[in-house]
């Protein structure tokens, strides 16, 4: 067996949603809640129907990648030659930390609190990840210098989720820019940045940044997934420079050869009828709600700028996955615990607040009750 | 840039395919022109009507897992426990590589004539592959006793592909039970075969062999692709024993997080109205015919025990991939080179007999006047 497997745990989160009954209230697996439009799906069936579902290039449909390119329009990325369709953004992830990063020299640098795909996935490469922890004083807020503190000579790539799961912040346009800049200054070999965009449709301020308008080593992931409600259609893709772009291809070529044609189709669909943000307006209204249920709850919490999470925390020395656990199995509430996303998140709950406004704020009254226990050493 | 991509090629076959036009005789790319019958599509439109179309168990769906297992009822492989539903055979060939093999001890030893995706994916692992070529003067035929010479103390894997991309041969039962046999009579840490079935319903032999069935160190592949024309679906899944399938299982999780919901419910209905089959006997008649086109080419040909693959011989010395470019740049023919699969086919062409009667019959024309024309040395 291979050996890196040992130390790669199950998704702590998978394992945690796992634990929902039908009776739970589910704040737990990152999912809309929200249908897809059929619309989509049956501009699938009608290509399928035409054509039948033939393998693409390795690289994706070409229509589907131009119209990728054209839509998000940065600078660098805006040809189809610059787009790999690939299966859901965890493909285009994997096949970016292994294209890019040299096991025998490169490391990776992830800002935290995060998802932890990108070390794992670092991890069964045998790619060295560091990661670099946002201040909980800050509530977590993206902060260009402490990102720029934590590069080392052998960083070549720091993989920043913007909207961000968990915390559900955003990184503003001028940490954006000072931290393209800052980066840009230090000269020698580039570092990359990978903008993981996946909550990009959830984005509630106005001044979110992208580095792929500013940072020429910019690579790009994103997919339909949580902008149009299609999480189980695995339709993503990896946005790259030309220096990039065919060695990203040739790895997603032998991974998987291509992505689903049918998937490819719908999400043909979703762009050329402008739906991409068919979503978004239903989500901003939601989170003015979320925000009233949260301050209503007591708890201390993060407001929301982006993605559908929010965050509470819970009193201190009281253990995230301890939580977790005695929720789902005592409470009937499903939470995933900040300590999946690094150890600066060992004290949060992080919340999908997609369910039903009664379901959340039940929830959110379900931990604040049991922070209040563990506070009065009553829980065990 | 991770160093191991610089040896490790676009795919050739695709290269070459990539050459068709709208004239050509397209006897290039391995997949069925049978379209995908309608009702399983809508068994996925039906569920996603329904359900939307949300992430699945990262394993599958706990039903397709347990049909798949039923259907084939190999004895260490027949719980759903042991079936991982993956994005086509290829990533499950992939993920079973990565998840069996430590790149610092083990080999992997390829049976060749064989599909380069094997090779490249090692590569791309750093896993050591060696080759073991079957005989040309026995048409290929799969060898138990030169595959069992080429086991090094260091081999961990074996990878067969029968019906075989690219010979169309068969491993037949017996030659099956005698590798099975002499494997275990080696004792010491098993060797593990991979049986690649993805051609499994284009068997035209009564005595096929399934590792499945005589080995209890077998991973199985497989997909929907070539059974039911769905090549562009990306539905495939990994059998394996219960020391291996939780750790595939991992593996694919952090590769794709799980396999196109929407497929997985067309598989499903695929299974669940017995419907793996329902191409099979148009490619064993399509075959007869195919067999008597060869014969009056004069070619040189290995008659097809399985796969919708036909392979002829070019002249002494003709080298295959000049004959591909040759022929797809000045007879508009798209063939795939043999060197493709290996050194040992260098003097091959894999043909694709999916297309009209009419069409294969015209393409082993021009293959045949092409060949005349360099044994004459007309050619440059």
């Amino acid at each position: 067996m291979n050996p890196r497997l040992a130390d790669i745990s199950i998704s702590l989160i998978r394992e945690i949603a796992a634990k929902r009954k039908p009776s739970s209230i589910d704040l737990g697996l990152g999912e809309p809640s929200l249908t897809p439009n059929p619309a989509h799906l049956q501009a699938g069936m009608d290509y399928a129907a035409a054509h039948g579902l033939r393998y693409t290039l390795n690289a994706g449909e070409p229509q589907l990648r131009e119209a990728i390119a054209k839509h998000y329009a940065y600078p660098h990325l805006d040809s189809p030659a610059n787009v790999c369709i690939t299966t859901g953004s965890q493909e285009a992830t994997y096949a970016v930390i292994k294209t890019v990063l040299d096991p025998a020299t490169d490391e990776l640098l992830v800002v935290e609190p995060a998802f932890p795909s990108y070390a794992k996935m670092a991890a069964l490469e045998g790619v060295r990840a560091l990661s670099v922890e946002m201040a909980e004083e800050e509530d977590f807020a993206f902060d260009p210098e402490r990102i720029l503190r934590a590069v080392t000579p052998a960083t070549r790539m720091i993989v920043i989720c913007s909207p961000c799961n968990p915390t559900a912040r955003v990184m503003h346009r001028d940490s954006t820019i000072a931290l393209s800049d800052a980066l840009l200054r230090r000269g020698g070999e580039p570092v990359w940045v990978l903008h993981d965009e996946v909550y990009r449709e959830q984005t509630f301020t106005g001044d979110a940044g992208y580095f792929g308008q500013h940072y020429p080593y910019t690579i790009v992931t994103n997919s339909v997934s949580k902008s149009n409600a299609l999480t189980g259609l695995r339709l993503g893709w990896a946005m790259a420079p030309r220096e990039i772009a065919p060695s990203l291809v040739k790895v997603h070529a032998w991974l998987t050869s291509c992505a689903d044609t049918f998937a490819q189709h719908v999400a043909l669909h979703i762009f050329s009828t402008g739906a991409v943000a068919e979503h978004a307006r239903w989500y901003a209204q939601r989170r003015e709600e979320v925000v009233a249920i949260l301050e209503q709850s007591g708890l201390r919490y993060i407001a929301p700028e982006g993605s559908f999470y929010a965050c509470v925390r819970l009193p201190e020395g009281v253990d995230s996955l301890r939580a977790s656990h005695a929720l789902a199995d005592q409470h009937d509430v499903i939470a995933i615990p900040g300590v999946a996303f690094g150890e600066s998140f060992r004290s949060w709950l992080r919340l999908t607040w997609v369910c039903e406004a009664k379901s959340l704020r039940e929830g959110l009254q379900r931990i604040a009750n049991y922070s209040l226990s563990a506070l009065r050493g009553e829980t065990e």
